[in-house]
């Protein structure tokens, strides 16, 4: 919780800061005024289990989430590659991922297995984790990337965004943040860059051109707060939302015996944890949140439009 | 119905033409009568979904199976692997696994996607299905095989006996059936042939040596039965079963989301399916035929002993 509230007022400073200067806000190049409040409120994980991709295409549908990012490498990805496919103006991302983290239940890379010695365990699989002595090599992280980008696009995937499943390519070191914006560009798609992950990660600023889009901050649920106080956080969040471009980052699944088993090892990001995000973002006590406090719902897909548009002369 | 009857019947034929030579039949071998009737009851595809685990280990608790055989390549491979690590008596073997047969979950290879080309489709999972234009090398599938053995070596299972998913490696053609053989030897393992499939592929009793084991039949549900029907074609099988040896494969798990999902563009061995056979070979009917038909129940670990018993002097 802590840390969360630290988080936010951290942002508000950044954004304070960048909203004096001379240049348009990104709320005013997506079309709104300085002080508009703009949301995305987007799921993670998709492809990984059937439980998250029931539960996101059912919050997409009825409007709990406007966003979602897929995990290309998963054993679920072709269903909801398929459901992308035919909702063509869903806005879906590639949550490009690099390790496999659970114990029961786990995948492989997309590239070829020994095209990328550095990110695969003795089995195969991604790694559980990363420990100081593992080497992760950045140019077997550009061949998975560009593999799992790649295999989206043959499966009729047209993504409007990239991210990184447990923000391995944004806070590990610049070559690997370096990898995934390479990787943007080349496909003209807008990466995930939130200003209040700078402080904490200076090679971010340094590393970005003026052609990238940078929001101004990511609210997302961290371990150690107790369930009952779950709504209270979101809550507060929405109450105390400054101006400017905030993503929720969250993670949407039924706690059934699919998600059960396949987090069954620790309660974190389980099954459980994504039931709370389902119920909170499914509730009509969200959608007054938004209207109350005046928050606007912006996707990715606009926010690429801005990246791609040409300079004002 | 009618191909199943016919196949039963075809069998006894075999059975009884091989129990009239001079050696000993294979249920000798194991220490019964020559008029004993013994049946492995094996259950599939575990490592495919949680439920196809959940259920099946339910199954093998319970004595409605004793016997099990497991695919490396699925997602859900670590979690019975490490259930097979904790009960080293289980009679599992490997259900080496060429295909990955459904639409909206899919998996690849163990072996590197590139060196197992033939093997795979243009997003890198194991082919959706073979057809006559799709050459599958020989080589390939050896690659694989020995791939799928190693990884299963390396996560703690100890195999008790080889088969092959869908029948691929058993059906297809002598090729095939010479590399399962080959990695059977080399891991001295049994590998599932029974007498009953000779007439429909020759190659099979022309391939195989004096160390391969052979038994009598393998009784499966084939497409095409009403579901009212299923017990009645399960009870009839036992209460005709011939003196041999005996395997009855079925597919367990449970009609939840998970496996409704996994299943849904087909029935044919779908979640509804598989929970019919859950549920005849959970139910005391199935325990009262065996007892009335005095049908005695061994596994492939015995079989096992047999193949690698020093020849009698």
């Amino acid at each position: 919780m802590k840390r969360c509230v630290l988080l936010v007022s951290a942002l508000c400073t950044a954004f304070s800061f960048s909203s004096q200067g001379q240049e348009k806000t990104l709320q005013e190049k997506l079309g709104y005024p300085r002080d508009a409040k703009l949301l995305i409120v987007h799921a993670d994980d998709l492809g990984v289990t059937h439980s998250v991709n029931a539960a996101s295409i059912k919050a997409l549908e009825s409007g709990g989430i406007n966003s979602a990012s897929l995990m290309v490498p998963c054993p679920w990805f072709p269903e909801i590659a398929d459901y992308a496919k035919s909702h063509p103006d869903a806005d879906f991302g590639l949550h490009l991922t690099l390790t496999s983290e659970r114990v029961y239940y786990r995948w492989g890379p997309a590239a070829p297995l020994d095209k990328v010695p550095s990110l695969v365990d003795a089995n195969g699989y991604l790694h559980h984790d990363w420990s100081a002595e593992t080497h992760i090599d950045p140019k077997d992280v550009e061949t998975e990337l560009r593999a799992q980008v790649a295999k989206a696009l043959a499966m009729g995937v047209k993504p409007t965004h990239l991210d990184s499943h447990q923000n391995r390519l944004f806070q590990t070191n610049k070559e690997l943040f370096e990898v995934i914006l390479r990787v943007g560009h080349e496909n003209q798609l807008p990466v995930l860059i939130p200003r209040g992950w700078f402080a904490e990660f200076p090679f971010l600023e340094k590393t970005i051109t003026p052609n990238d889009v940078v929001i101004d901050q990511v609210i997302t649920m961290e371990p150690g707060l107790a369930p009952e106080k779950w709504n209270d956080l979101y809550r507060d969040a929405l109450n105390h939302l400054p101006p400017g471009v905030t993503e929720f980052v969250i993670h949407l699944a039924y706690a059934d015996d699919e998600m059960k088993a396949a987090t069954r090892e620790r309660a974190t990001w389980g099954a459980e944890w994504r039931q709370r995000d389902f119920d909170f973002f499914s509730s009509a006590a969200f959608q007054r949140l938004l209207r109350e406090n005046n928050i606007h719902l912006i996707t990715w897909r606009e926010i690429g439009r801005v990246m791609n548009a040409k300079p004002e002369k």
